[in-house]
């Protein structure tokens, strides 16, 4: 099957080699770099020097890939490719779009007999190998014409059990990947997901944490614990209640250096957490883990909130107190191992 | 190797069936159910009346593992053990005890000779056929000198893969045991898995309920969404960041129905929870995921909270608001599937 | 000064009779309820019978205050009243519409030269006697044109203890109103005052409820207290570092039922709350105690949220655990008071 | 009456002033620092050289206030003067002692016949001229006995509104004291109270944190505003839904310096909100409010927590992301104010 793919940077890269890879497809390349182009014009894909020209290489009816980054550039590039398209094309997001944004983009392609998939679509670094995880939304007519690109890039069934009672339902979940619904759809579930990861990620960092500060002095002596992280890491991976592939990837990370001191502290967030606890507030759904989390990578960010000081003067207001001028927190002792 | 187990409930018993079926060993039980204590006979277990006769039946140096509720019944039955026993005897608590009273209890003991391991037992329902991660407290020797028992409770290294960059490190950790410290460390270690646990779960009960409510008539039609939780929550278990053995189970439950009618909605929680906050607190260490997760608990158990009637009260007080008698919040729209 | 007033309810009534009263000011009114107009008529209001008969009855420049429910009804109002006014004329929105909502209008009116002011309004049923506390956004020579009405309807200095350090600064403040900048800003500060109120309030109920909830059998006998929540709230008034007006209403409150039965503890949210969160969403501020406060709103509508029932099918997953069919959480024991 | 009174300190010796000003009570001191009890000597005070010189001063039945840092210090000064006194002697500790202290001493004490009662002392450095807010607990007789010692403390009715409703109920409340129950109950209502106060200054905090921000790069730029904070928290201080003592007191400081520059940021706790939290859990009560709040310290308190490591160590495995090693927030814009 032909498709355009604009945007090759770690996942757009990986998508193409996929495809390629596994799939055998023909694959029409776009970046601004050109040796991300080359790179991939090496292992077979085509190369085209413009959005034109990636539509012009592309025989009708057209399939483009975006993936860029969400926002603005996103926005004018679906634009792009729509004043050069024709009706029966489809344009694919990729990327981590706003779900209301794919809402609007494919009310207004659809006047122009454009069709629009919005692919959230999970995997990182590991994807190339591991496949992508793909929650997509749109018509279903669509989605099941360009099968073909979807069953290759996901990751298979491979050796996860399967799940007992699943019956006559959907066989593509079970390959990993889904038509979630209408336009929207795919990117509000990777939304959500990436809501989910957050709070579970949060839930093993609060936990890694209070271990790693059961030896401060503030503790009676005999309540005192010098625990090994990465072993416990490691321990729960197997029979315990916990095991997950975040859990995998921690381990990993401490088995490198327990300390994480070459890790800085400071957290990004890319929209989605965000989103996530607006859809939440929309839905009038409590959602108080999720949001915690991502309040946690807000204060990551931060020497010291505004609010902190506010608290500092009031209680200077009323008791007089003065808070120290530097963190004098109780720290963890020099470890041992 | 000989082995004392008291407390034949859930845990209890498949541990004695794992230990006869996959370690050969020379199992003496007692409960206070004579057919639990007359199953596990007819499996090859000896049958004991009593502490007493237990302790009797074992011969020295013996090991008793108590399978128990924590608080009152496991604390009794440390002391009557302890009453019986003599040094070099050891006493294992298998359950979920608060570790500060293994602590107490191991100097106790140890005045007179007896050795105490405190023993955190995770794998519910599935040990038997999974195994069971074992957290243990306690001194070296003794954890070492019990081996034989813990390897064949252990889940063993399996087919899970081995972490990168794991050398020179304890082997026992990578088959799911783990001598994490001295008394009191074993179920430090349970407790902060139980309260990762709840956060992780609650995590993935918020983005379902997200889920669950994007369908609700508040929203503007064209941003409302009727998903299928089960194929989302089976679609996340390949490819994406995600996958967990929790999520595994919530895949397996949600393809039963997807609705979860079957459920009440209110959540016990047993007192790792509680622990794992008071830990915090002393360590002053910030644990907003963990504690939103206990609290959603103890909500879920009220009709209403005193907390809201307050709120109420205030808002009829400075706006002579009047709340309606009876729950309007928005409810999820009948749905097809 | 003339002005006319659209929306006689709880507030807008209570606006036009201290327009009157205090202000001696000549106010044309309007709502759809004849009796509303009739009522305040009879205290030498001018009634009118439409928004365009409103309009015809005014003096150019005119000025219009809405004081209707935000959202459509304000939308529509706002348009129609600009539609038949003319360049000089002002429009005010006193009621809770969202900050940026205003900043749209106030850009639109502009091109016909009709000026717009935002008028966070706050003050509740307790108004008419205490006055409005206002903040105030839009350009400053039409804040500084209707000095004579918002100086009418502000508190006034009254017997609130001038604040130490506060010169040459601008002496409406202590008065109680506040042009606090640019359109949007006079909404945007009302959203935040009940952002703060949010949080104020369930801070209070979370601590009335840990008191009325500490003679519980749970606990052990000797550390059980049957508190007098009346007379802690009355005594928390005097000389406390928690006074506030929001204490004082739940004083009252209690002083008339200690257990507040009259309340269903159903508790609605008005839309400022949520507004709040997004705007720390959008400025990437941690705001925990604020959030926390409106999920707990959220959560008191609902009889079980689906992420409990989601919880407790990863329970029975794991544990085998059957959750109670119902609340059976520990309830606090009959008062003798 | 006569007391005796040790811990000279901010509030002790402020407490003395009280007596002697306003009670012409006989007052005798005693402190490490021989400075603080010459101040007092000079101004009527009783000076002594020990507890037990104190206690020799004191005529029976003895009385002595025990105004020390909760803990170790308390325990231990209690202890003394237990081994001084005499049946029908009474300690008071006016501190802010664990309340289940509280109730082990004076069980303890009563053994002996020597009376104990807890009084949670509210007021900070505005106590001397504004009173004391007292919660008191211990038996009835005592508490009666003493009223002389607490009236005089107390801040009185002054010109606080009295609240409707309150007929027939102790009218020591109204005039800023209360006997709240039997031995522990004094500290467990002041521990609530300083609960309380963490959420309520975490929700101003949070509030004025927004508004603080509201003027950041990040915003679109007709959503920007540049707001005057003092003159925000000075007009909400009338007529608004939101005033208390702690917004007056956050009002002073910011017309002192809008920045709070003076301010570190770094905010410590004292022992009450960590034994809310920890009496929360015990009655299985949410309390999501105080907790952030509390957290919110803690975290303030620290450059980075390990759990942001974490994050930042999970995000590298699975996504490649590479945090910035340094703080890149989006800042306020410098401020023309």
């Amino acid at each position: 099957m032909q498709i355009g793919l604009i945007g090759l940077g770690r996942m757009g890269g990986n998508i193409v080699r996929r495809l390629i890879s596994k799939g055998k497809h023909d694959v029409v390349v776009f970046d601004q770099s050109t040796k991300a182009v080359d790179d991939l014009v090496g292992i077979g894909a085509t190369g085209a020097e413009s959005i034109a020209d990636m539509v012009k290489k592309l025989k009708a009816p057209r399939t483009v890939w975006i993936m860029l980054p969400a926002g603005a550039v996103t926005e004018k590039t679906v634009e792009t490719f729509a004043g050069l398209m024709e009706s029966g094309d489809t344009i694919i997001d990729g990327g981590n779009s706003f779900w209301q944004d794919d809402v609007r983009r494919a009310k207004t392609l659809r006047e122009n007999g454009i069709h629009y998939l919005d692919v959230g679509t999970s995997g990182g670094v590991w994807g190339l190998e591991r496949g992508y995880c793909m929650m997509i939304g749109g018509d279903k007519e669509t989605v099941d014409r360009l099968d073909p690109i979807f069953s290759v890039l996901a990751p298979g069934a491979g050796d996860i059990p399967k799940t007992d009672g699943r019956t006559g339902r959907d066989h593509r979940v079970e390959n990993g990947y889904i038509h979630a619904g209408p336009s929207g759809a795919g990117h509000f579930v990777k939304m959500i997901h990436n809501g989910i990861e957050y709070g579970l990620m949060q839930a093993y960092a609060e936990g890694f944490d209070i271990l790693r500060n059961a030896n401060i002095e503030a503790l009676p002596k005999e309540h005192r614990f010098d625990f090994d992280l990465a072993d416990i890491a490691e321990v729960w991976r197997r029979g315990s209640v916990i095991p997950s592939w975040l859990l995998d990837l921690t381990s990993a990370a401490l088995a490198k250096g327990e300390q994480l001191e070459n890790y800085s502290g400071h957290v990004d967030d890319s929209g989605e957490g965000r989103w996530t606890i607006n859809a939440a507030i929309d839905e009038a759904v409590p959602a108080e883990v999720i949001t915690a989390a991502l309040f946690a990578r807000f204060r990551s960010r931060k020497d010291h909130t505004f609010a902190e000081k506010v608290l500092s003067a009031m209680r200077h207001g009323f008791g007089g107190h003065t808070e120290p001028p530097k963190p004098s927190a109780a720290k963890p002792a020099a470890k041992s191992s």
